[in-house]
């Protein structure tokens, strides 16, 4: 296959063949063609995109470039996949709320990404291990109901390759690679059920409500056609979706709803991609009776059980969560308070999450280490009424210079105007293989 | 610098600054960037494109990349470069020519590319040596007046490093790369006179006139711009501009032409090229004085002369000049015949230029060696007025496959027709820094 005619296809804005796709997918897997060649298709697909067929086929291709799983998880195996947000920790939440319905996840996580946190990360700062052997895996579903580990080596290892290339080559803001990325290792994976959770706003991958329901909408077809049950969300990300950003604070948060002690926005929408997930199990078949179900497992506290056991289980320790208050502790805890007085009518969140970022509960290069106590609870949400001196959030940092820079970031990513605003919008919209349903 | 962030702002169509150019070149030349990130940017370059300031500035940083040279050949240096077509050794013709009239000519060629021929290649088919010394070079300039060598790896190392690049991965074709790698090495050899040969047409790089004369005058407005007397000829490139295509054989078609037995196109643009060389070298003022002079040089011999000399010194046998036959000699010599009658209506300039490919005159990879003997002389233009059975062409051929493989490309590059059809347009105009003269 000449790869150079393959690049000048999409060049010229020509869809590939199924052929050409196939040489494409194969070079990346096997190495077999260099990554300058693979860089200057991804930037012709970035910029000419990819029509419905040829972003199936990819996705195929991918998920076929290693091992497809059929696991043996004692039920149906479902997953979930977020698009990535901040302050976004829906994951440990629902996992443990849906576990204790019945549902099995079998659930793969990855790692923070640029200015948004991952699942994989906040597991790992309260001692948890996400690298279990598929045994272990396997049998910790069959025996509690779910398990998070990392994402495996050996799933769609195409994917792996283009995904770094995509990083560092700026373009990750690709529909068709966002959504045959994503898909092709849920369908490796062997989830039955997959629900999407696609962000909308101004901490989205894709900012704009249209391109996110066009992502969804490409996902849940590609989902679809290879006989998965797959259902999507689209949230808001106009604003941290919980109070609490950065590693420990974030399961803090998560414990202290799955003790009934605190709600908001993350539980909503927790609730919702829960209630999809019941579905997909075939648990429940409305929506409503899945939240009703998953109510009933955070009231009587078995949500929070089953996160203990899953801790334990995944090498952690479960008594946290009998004491969440030790994961809120950092050398500088201190407010930012509001400039002056006003409403708060604009958050930029993907610049929050880059102070996280620079606070060090994300990393810049692969290769740098994580602090798990840093990050800040936010004390505002657009739409309220601040005054001047009120705290806009609370910070925790490990250096004085560090808070400087993350409070300088915070103050640039949180407008104030005069006239009152709307509070943002949660939830937008069901994306289903019946079509779509707008809240 | 953050290179992802100079791909970013290049993808979404927003012109790079001069510290940004300065950046992707230093990047290029000194290997600090990797291949796939220069790969990324250069397609989202040929995709979105540069402004002129974007083009020139990246020009001179890539000039500036290496030795910038002033060198001493007794009078004003001076240049010409061809965008690259098929039969067309303007060069063998021009050179000798002009060296006759008194230019001091310090030529660097190319070799062979896809499906164009390349000096380097015709000269070293005849046992010359093109990777002179430097000072080997300038003192031949010095005593005879003229002296073509291969492009020296000191100058421009930045476009190098990206023309491997481009390459192979489509991204030739794009006008700000192609008008800054042609610019780059003529401003860094010191050539203060440049003549450019733009083709136009379905063997050229910018198949349309409106694309050739755009990248003409984005050349001459850059060279302009650095102090040095350009002008740029757009010239047909919609059949062969010569009659014989590949490497002795071309050879062999200039050197009938400097010995008077052969006129056609071939001449007519080498005159029409050299008039401008004269004009840049400050012999001539205008176009009609240069090519009377050149005609007094092709008659009286000196130009065959010049050629001699130049073979001579470059460790050729001058002889060939008396012999020229011996250039036209292959195992297999036979003719393609017409398939029917009809009016030569089109000819696929690329695809016959692929087809002395395949028969061994240019190179698929760079490793591959070149048949010096192998090539075609056509037998037609488009226009004439073809008898079935008559010869199309004449085909030399080391091999009775190559012979097949090379019949069929030819046949199916030239299109016959019932109705009469026009001859191909030969100048289309000249472009200098006072504008464009269309002819």
């Amino acid at each position: 296959m000449n790869f150079p005619a393959i690049i000048t296809r999409k060049k010229l804005g020509h869809p590939l063949s199924d052929e050409q796709i196939a040489a494409f997918v194969k070079g990346a897997a096997d190495g077999s063609v260099p990554d300058y060649q693979l860089a200057a298709l991804l930037m012709a697909i970035r910029l000419n995109g990819m029509d419905a067929r040829e972003t199936t086929t990819l996705t195929m291709e991918m998920a076929r470039s290693g091992d497809m799983l059929h696991p043996d998880v004692g039920g149906v195996p479902v997953d979930k996949h977020s698009t990535g947000g901040v302050g976004d920790t829906t994951t440990l939440v629902l996992v443990p709320l849906c576990a204790a319905c019945g549902a099995k996840i079998a659930k793969m996580s990855g790692r923070g990404l640029g200015h948004t946190g991952g699942t994989v990360d906040k597991m790992e700062s309260i001692g948890m291990k996400t690298d279990l052997p598929e045994a272990d895996f396997l049998r910790q579903i069959r025996e509690i109901g779910c398990a998070v580990i990392g994402q495996s080596a050996e799933l769609a290892p195409a994917d792996k390759t283009l995904y770094a290339l995509r990083d560092t080559t700026s373009t990750v803001d690709s529909l068709p690679l966002i959504a045959s990325s994503i898909m092709s290792k849920k369908l490796a994976s062997g989830a039955q059920g997959i629900v999407l959770d696609v962000k909308v706003g101004s901490g989205a991958i894709m900012p704009t409500y249209e391109g996110s329901l066009e992502l969804a909408r490409a996902m849940v077809e590609i989902g679809t056609r290879a006989g998965r049950h797959v259902s999507a969300l689209l949230t808001g990300m106009n604003e941290p979706l919980g109070s609490y950003v950065g590693n420990r604070l974030e399961v803090k948060e998560a414990i202290d709803i799955l003790r009934g002690k605190s709600a908001g926005p993350l539980l909503t929408v927790s609730l919702c991609l829960g209630a999809q997930l019941l579905i997909a199990s075939g648990i429940v078949k409305t929506p409503a009776e899945g939240e009703s179900m998953l109510l009933k497992a955070l009231g009587d506290g078995s949500g929070l059980e089953k996160l203990r056991q899953m801790i334990s289980y995944q090498g952690g320790d479960g008594s946290v969560c009998d004491h969440p208050e030790r994961l809120a502790e950092a050398p500088i805890v201190r407010d930012v308070p509001a400039p002056g007085d006003g409403c708060v009518s604009h958050m930029d969140t993907a610049k929050l999450g880059y102070a996280s970022q620079e606070l060090g509960a994300g990393r810049k290069q692969k290769t740098d280490a994580i602090d798990p106590r840093v990050g800040f609870i936010m004390r505002c949400r657009v739409g309220d009424q601040m005054r001047a001196g009120q705290p806009l959030c609370t910070v925790y940092a490990a250096r004085e210079t560090d808070f400087e820079r993350a409070r300088a970031m915070i103050l640039e990513a949180i407008s104030l105007s005069h006239d009152p605003v709307e509070r943002e919008k949660l939830l937008y919209a069901l994306v289903t293989s019946d079509g779509v349903q707008t809240f």
